[in-house]
C-alpha cells in the first residue's frame, strides 16, 4: 500500500470501548491518516468523537462509507464483520477485522505483530485480529518456540472491558449502588445472571462443547494458527474477575528440553512487545493496573515447575482493549502501509 | 473427651475474621458448649460479641484464660499460638490451631474432617487446622485418591478476606473512595504495594524460595501431609482477586488411569463436603457468591483435557472464612467430642 498524503483510514464500531481505543492508538502511534471515518450502526450516527483535537462525527455505515478507503479496522461483532467486510473489501479497502467473524477462515491471515507478521502479507482483503486472551499468551509464548512448545495451560483472569463498555458501565452500578440483578454476566444470552462485583465467574462467552467456552476454544485454535503450530497442546480455562480493563493469566508451558527460568526470563527479555517485570522478593511482577494504556504485555513470576524441569510457569498481563484488539489492529494496519 | 453438660471452649482471637466466624459456626452446628470463653490481646479486651443471643465480653489472654478449658480454638496468628498453645495444653486444652505454626510439625495431626479424620486421634494437644485455599483443594481432591493422583496444578483466586478484617475494611476503602495509597496489599512487609481494587495480584503472602511464595508452597506441602501422598506434584500459583469472600480454584488433575468427567463427576457427588454444581449449559458452576455462608466446598466445570484423557479440570469454590478456617476447625473439634 503506497503512501500518497497518507491514507484513509475507516474505524467500524467507533463508539464502542475498542473502536474508542483505536481512535486513540491510531493518534498515539501517529499514524498516517489522510482521512479518519467514524463508522457506527445508525443509532450511534450522529456521535461526536475526538482524533487529534478535533471533532469526527460519526456516520451511520453504508457502502459509501467505504469509498476510497485505504485501511477499515472493524470492531462491532461478528455479525456485522459478515455483512460489511466484504463490501469494504470490494470497495478497495483492506479490512482487518478484530471480531471473531474471519478469525478461522483458510486464507484470511490471523496476525499478531511480534509473532508472525509475514502472514499478513498474503492477506487478500481480510486480515483478522486475534482475540484479546490470545494475543497476550501468544506474545508470551512465541519467543519460546525455540525450544519447542510441547504443551501449554492457561488460567485467564480477564477483564469485563473485553465485553464492552456496557459491561464496564454494569460493574461500576454493582461496584457502586450495590445493584446486582443486571443480567449482563456472565453473558447476555445466558439462562443464569450472576453478580460480577467482588465475585469470580468461570465462564467468559458461551459454552460451546464438552464442557468448554468459546473463549477457551478461541485460546486452542487461535494459538494453533497463529503459531504455526497445528499440533500444539493448550489446555484453557476462561475466567471473568472484577478488573475493568487488563486480563492476566496463569500459564505453564512444558518445552522440549529442560530449561532454567533465567533463561526463559533472558528470552523473553529480548522479545519484541514484552516487557519482563520478575524480581519477587522486591515485590516486582506484572498487574493489571501496571498495563493499563499501554501496548506491551508484561511476563513476570517467571519460574520453573516445582518437580519438572520442562516447565515454566508465568504470569502475562495485557491491556486487553490495547494490546489485546485496538493496539494489536493498528500494529497490523502498520505491516501494510509506508511512511 | 468425655460429654458432661457440654464443654469449655475458648475461642483465641475472637475479634477477628475467623474468631467471629467461631463464634458463628459453633453456635451454627450447634456445638455442646458449656461456657465460652473470647480471647484476644490486651487490646481487643473489653469488646463485645454476640453468641447464641448473648453478649460474650472479650478477655486478655493470660494464663489463667485456658483453666478448664476443654477445646480451644486458636486464630491470632502463627507468633500468638506458639506463645499460647504449649500453655493452653499445659492445662488441660487440646487446642486447634488455625495458624500456620504447627501445621507442619511432625506429630501435629493436620486435619480436614472429610479427608484425614483418623490423623486426629493421633493428636498431643494440638491440631492444625491447614492453610484456606489447601482445605478446599483437599476436599475436591481426596475422593480422586481412589483412582490415583499423580499431578495437580492450581491457579488461585482468593478473597481478601484471608488477610482479615483489615483486608476488607481496605479493599471496601479502596472500593468507595478510590483510596489505593494502602499499604497493606500484597503484603504489609512488602516493599512495594498495589491497589487491589479492579486489579489481580499474583502474590498471596511472601515470597520464600526459587520464586515461590509461602501460600504456594503450603498448598505442596499440607497436601503431601494431609494426603499422606509424601511424592504428590502440586504445581501451585496463588493470586489475590478484589473478591470479600470464598476462594476459587482452576485445578487439574492428572490420575493414574483414562477417566472421563461423568465418573469424577459421579464420584465426586458421593464425596463428603462436596456440592457439585456442574450444567455449565444451563450456566450453573461454582462462584464465590454461591459459597458464602456455607461450609461445603463447590466443585463444577468438570471437564477432561482436551488432549489427555488422565486429566480432569475444575473449579472448586469455598467460603474461606468458614470451610477454609472456621467451620473447618469446628468440624475437627467435633471428632474430639461425644454429644
Amino acid at each position: 500500500m503506497s503512501y500518497k498524503d497518507g491514507y484513509t483510514v475507516a474505524v467500524l464500531g467507533a463508539t464502542g470501548a475498542v473502536g474508542r481505543a483505536m481512535l486513540e492508538t491510531l493518534e498515539r502511534r501517529d499514524f498516517p491518516v489522510r482521512e479518519l471515518r467514524a463508522l457506527a450502526s445508525p443509532k450511534s450516527a450522529g456521535q461526536q468523537l475526538t482524533y487529534k483535537g478535533e471533532t469526527v462525527t460519526v456516520e451511520a455505515v453504508s457502502e459509501a462509507s467505504f469509498k476510497g478507503v485505504d485501511i477499515a479496522l472493524f470492531s462491532a461483532g461478528a455479525t456485522t464483520s459478515l455483512e460489511w467486510a466484504p463490501k469494504a473489501v470490494e470497495q478497495g479497502a483492506v479490512v482487518i477485522d478484530n471480531s471473531s467473524a474471519y478469525r478461522m477462515t483458510d486464507g484470511v491471515p490471523l496476525v499478531v505483530p511480534e509473532v508472525n507478521p509475514h502472514a499478513a502479507k498474503a492477506h487478500k482483503g481480510i486480515i483478522a485480529n486475534p482475540n484479546c486472551s490470545t494475543i497476550q499468551l501468544m506474545v508470551a509464548l512465541s519467543p519460546l518456540r525455540s525450544i519447542g512448545l510441547e504443551h501449554v495451560t492457561v488460567s485467564t483472569y480477564q477483564a469485563v472491558s473485553g465485553m464492552g463498555q456496557k459491561a464496564i458501565d454494569a460493574l461500576k452500578r454493582e461496584v457502586e449502588n450495590g445493584d446486582t440483578e443486571g443480567t449482563l454476566f456472565p453473558v447476555a444470552s445466558g439462562t443464569n445472571h450472576y453478580p460480577m462485583a467482588f465475585n469470580v465467574l468461570p465462564q467468559c462467552d458461551v459454552f460451546v462443547e464438552d464442557g468448554y467456552t468459546k473463549e477457551e476454544m478461541k485460546l486452542v485454535n487461535e494459538s494453533r494458527k497463529i503459531l504455526e503450530l497445528k499440533e500444539l497442546r493448550v489446555s484453557p480455562t476462561a475466567v471473568r474477575v472484577p478488573v475493568v480493563y487488563g486480563h492476566s493469566e496463569s500459564v505453564s508451558v512444558r518445552l522440549n528440553r529442560p530449561v532454567t527460568a533465567a533463561e526463559v526470563r533472558s528470552i523473553l527479555a529480548e522479545a519484541p512487545g514484552v516487557v519482563v517485570v520478575d524480581d519477587p522478593l522486591r515485590g516486582l511482577y506484572p498487574h493489571p493496573l501496571m498495563a493499563v494504556g499501554t501496548g506491551d504485555t508484561y511476563v513476570g513470576r517467571i519460574r520453573r515447575d516445582l518437580f519438572d524441569d520442562r516447565t515454566i510457569w508465568m504470569f502475562v498481563v495485557a491491556d486487553n482493549l490495547l494490546k489485546g484488539a485496538a493496539w494489536n489492529a493498528v500494529q497490523i494496519a502498520e505491516l501494510l502501509i509506508t511512511r
